[in-house]
């Protein structure tokens, strides 16, 4: 491995640049070099997969919008004029949207991938969000659409959610996990003010005691969400088939934090797209030690901060393997 | 105007997203839809144009590379081998390459834009960069190229420069038109370090007191290179005839100071691309009052901070155009 790394690093230095002129871009090509093991790397047939759940507690008013948001999300997903929709058409990312739990009957026929869970979780001030085998099959759904993106010869997925009610989940993910303050991982989700956002402060309180599992399943069982969960679990088999994860905002990080806490190296993997104006993202990012790509003040969720970095990722791709080296373009260097 | 940017602000509200959620987007889709007077931009033949001129202070010892790698940086862009290159290819931007002032002769069939308007500035030790005549001459033929690209068609435009030497002129232009001083202004070039930076920060210091002149004219004139001075006469144009500019890094950024020492009003035409590594540029950014779009720690000029953000700026107009309100989407508001 350091061999490649060594021999990355001399591609780098000899295209015709400065040494480092192209920062960030250059650390991204070899991440990619590195965890695609070749000289070469190449994103083939990048994907996106949105995960939709509804959450018990948004019926306790944790959110600035209604539940039924989620499905209607999901319809507008389908109907292809979401934020999602425009930023994957625009930066040839496909795009697909999985019922990992919505309290919703979909029709039969819509295209999206039917895999619900449970109609959403339970409601955490009064029970844990999910069951354990609801866990476990929705961790083993989301392993299961990576495999069959990858057998079609995807090897780059970023993984987006809707859900109302999941910076809730998130937040109290990043609490237990991180173990900061519960008041450094709440912030506005959608756009909670003042008394309202107090409000969320004090539920997720109250169910962040009401629960006590200390390892990285309990923690997911007790409070993520179906959407989260099965990001998770999808998370983990990308990092086994040597899958790049374009890791989205706050509640795309909470299912990574998960994965992290169920196997450290899956960061390996991951490109962290952007810094999410989400409050507690930012602490999220220190906390992995990673620097984002793109620091734009977003936090829409859906997979839409992937969806927009995705250029900048695919340009350090590209100049590995198109810009000239020094004796190749006949370009005096500077040693 | 003030109608339309209630318009636009209402259009932006009331997409599918919560409000404010796409951060700096939004206000990216706002000033180019104040900019381009519509409710539905449109970014049309996005063009890049690299100005390439040679230094006489180069000769003196201030940059890491020697001064024949300007014109071989040129034949680079012409083999399609650049960062610049890769990066126009990648995101849809067409490149072309002007000869503002390469002191080489390059052949009559070359594909560039034959507008040399001397063989490289003179040496700013000893003499003024160049004489009024040359300095009216280059921003001309900036004016006229960009005349030449918006009669077929074209409303976005980059622009990117080449030249050994020219972070020094950089710097001298930061240092006069934004009365820093000048260890602020000078920083490492292609990579400088210790001593030899001592050294340019040494040479500049001794340019800056030889040369008195005030008004925005004469600082470029004395200091300037002819790529910059172009770059400026093609700043003013675009924003004369309503085009969108795209602005670079460090060395892009003097040109811009100087047309806004000009004309104060350039700055509606101009996103800012990216903030440079060269460590003046972020005080550049701030003295305008400016946000870039990318915080890439890129350094390596060409245009190439402007082309990779290119895909984020299309991002900001596609939402505004593509993206589904609430109402039309059937999805349930929090008004």
């Amino acid at each position: 491995m350091n061999e490649l790394r060594d021999q990355l690093q001399h591609k780098i230095d000899t295209k015709t640049k400065p040494l480092g002129a192209l920062g960030q871009l250059e650390d991204l090509a070899m991440q990619i070099g590195l965890w695609q093991e070749t000289l070469t790397p190449e994103l083939k047939d990048p994907s996106m997969l949105i995960f939709a759940g509804d959450h018990g507690i948004a019926e306790a008013g944790v959110s600035a919008y209604p539940k039924d948001v989620t499905w209607q999300m999901v319809m507008n997903f389908m109907g292809g004029g979401a934020a999602i929709n425009v930023f994957c058409r625009l930066n040839g990312l496909s795009l697909e949207v999985v019922d990992a739990g919505v309290d919703h009957d979909f029709p039969e026929d819509l295209p999206i991938v039917h895999a619900k869970v449970a109609r959403g979780t339970k409601n955490i001030l009064e029970e844990p969000a999910m069951t354990r085998e609801q866990l476990e099959r929705a961790m083993a759904k989301g392993a299961e659409l990576v495999r069959e993106r990858v057998a079609t010869g995807c090897n780059t997925l970023g993984f987006g959610e809707m859900g109302i009610g999941n910076t809730s989940a998130a937040a109290l993910l990043m609490h237990k996990y991180l173990e900061l303050p519960l008041e450094q991982c709440v912030g506005a989700g959608t756009g909670l003010k003042g008394e309202a956002l107090e409000r969320k402060l004090d539920l997720l309180e109250r169910a962040s005691k009401l629960h006590g599992g200390k390892d990285a399943r309990a923690i997911l069982q007790q409070f993520g969400g179906l959407e989260i969960a099965m990001m998770t679990g999808a998370i983990l088999e990308a990092h086994r088939l040597r899958v790049l994860v374009l890791v989205d905002g706050f509640i795309a990080t909470s299912a990574l934090l998960a994965a992290w806490k169920m196997k450290a190296d899956v960061l390996e993997a991951c490109v962290f797209s952007h810094c999410s104006d989400e409050s507690g993202h930012r602490r999220m990012l220190d906390a992995l030690g990673v620097t984002p790509v793109l620091n734009l003040h977003m936090r829409l969720g859906e997979g839409s901060g992937a969806a927009v970095a995705f250029p900048v990722i695919r340009a350090a791709v590209a100049f590995l393997d198109e810009m000239s080296s020094f004796d190749a373009a006949g370009v005096s260097s500077n040693d």
